[in-house]
């Protein structure tokens, strides 16, 4: 039976790691990392979401802004706000809280936003040099605490197949490429890949995030292997499951809850980010 | 045996077929597309390429500048000149030719170039939109000319395993990006690779850029496969070799030679990406 790797233990590690650093920046120039939240309309799981992150941020004394917009707000007034964040020298980082309502240019919004304040690791600048196998200061937080976790889990990446199966700009796309920095062989799946299940099969590290429920099944998982779920399907009972079968703890090494699994790490990492660049920002050494 | 997959008949047709957009943006402002090339030292290979792009260029009426600056220039120096290209209208691309002499800051160099005139398409905005899964006007010119030879020989890529074989930023990270994006399962292969053998025999498409002479071996090469050699290695008699054994061609469906393959479709990118940048810097519609 696959050892559980709990992310609400580990994530809460992560977030008291940022006590040092935060005090930090505090004691640097007189102000905690802030965070600047967008949020436009009231979309019910983006309340969740950012009612979250700033239950999160207030427990370790990041200064979570929340900046509401009605649904009917123009990309030009979206504008307007990242550029007085971008010019804010007392805001660290920025987010911008999806989904957007289908008149917004989403790209235009998210490439306004300064690399240097781009606390989710969405922006070109930042996935380019995680493309280039360099080492962004920020970057994206799902599969960024997918990474903590499998390190965590004492997995050996260095040489070892990883699977990853969905190719969103978020998830799968940014894992693929931190997973292949970190010396995995690296295979991306997606809805056009044929032979998955023996794909899977292959993997001493399964990633999947494609928003299927139970979609990965047992017969699909190697002995041993590290199975990272990063699916939250909400089913019609109201119930919350994730891309892989839990059955597949049968032969998984490790696998990830859900919920508790990768959705807690992704709240500790985009904090994380936050106070990595209140850190460059402050200029505080050795975070 | 093998269809041979021609790079500079494929190569010639890209030529020829930017007379329409290089007529269109003279017509339109007066002046031809143009490309500035900072070459730093005098290294023989570096001659040879600044040479041959300066010959094509030529060919069909591109207006290509060699900056030529000795090894002992500084970072400073190069800032200096790229910030000064930038602001040229009359430019639009901008290539700094490598190797740098080790003192020179390569990534502060690279990313001075305006993203809208990186005519290698090496700038992290532009490979960050590749990572994304979006089309950045320009892209890496190696990969983007091996994207046009495996669709000049009808491969179907859409659905088909894809192993990359190197990890370059140049070649083997780009490739992997533009295959996934094509809808291919792409394997990302490298010196860390256990079963490299195993894996490549699955293969539909096979790239490889590595850099060892005939490092891929015939019985390493799926029946029919599309193999696609990067390699440029020049052995001690002088002669020129890919990274895959010409005896893989008994086993390869199509398959580029070396020299004659990718070669001469990296220069027809370049000088197709200076043209796409020149297209749009005109307001040239259509190209």
């Amino acid at each position: 039976m696959a050892t559980v790797l709990d992310g609400k233990v580990l994530g809460r590690k992560t977030l008291d790691a940022l006590a040092g650093p935060i005090a930090a920046v505090r004691e640097k120039r007189g102000s905690p990392p802030a965070l600047a939240v967008i949020l436009v309309g009231s979309n019910p799981a983006s309340e969740v979401y950012v009612r979250n992150k700033t239950r999160r941020a207030e427990e370790i004394g990041v200064d979570l802004t929340v900046h509401r917009f009605p649904d009917a707000v123009t990309t030009g007034e979206l504008l307007v706000m990242i550029g007085k964040l971008n010019d804010n020298a007392l805001v660290d980082g920025i987010l911008v809280q999806t989904p957007l309502p289908a008149h917004i240019e989403v790209d235009a919004v998210m490439h306004a936003i300064d690399p240097n304040k781009d606390a989710d690791g969405f922006h070109p600048w930042n996935l380019g040099m995680l493309a280039a196998g360099g080492s962004p200061i920020v970057a994206p937080c799902t599969p960024k605490g997918c990474m903590e976790l499998i390190r965590h889990a004492g997995v050996r990446i260095d040489g070892a197949n990883a699977v990853v199966v969905g190719r969103s700009t978020i998830v799968g796309r940014p894992m693929g490429l931190m997973l292949l920095n970190a010396n995995a062989t690296v295979t991306m799946c997606h809805s056009h890949t044929s032979h998955l299940p023996e794909l899977s099969r292959g993997a001493d590290i399964l990633v999947v995030a494609i928003g299927r429920p139970h979609f990965i099944r047992e017969d699909w998982v190697k002995e041993g292997a590290c199975v990272i779920d990063v699916g939250m399907n909400r089913l019609s009972d109201g119930s919350l499951v994730g891309d892989v079968d839990p059955a597949c703890a049968s032969r998984a090494g490790v696998m990830t809850p859900v919920p508790g699994g990768v959705g807690p790490m992704t709240v500790a990492m985009l904090l994380a980010n936050t106070v990595a660049l209140a850190a460059m920002h402050a200029g505080v050494e050795e975070v």
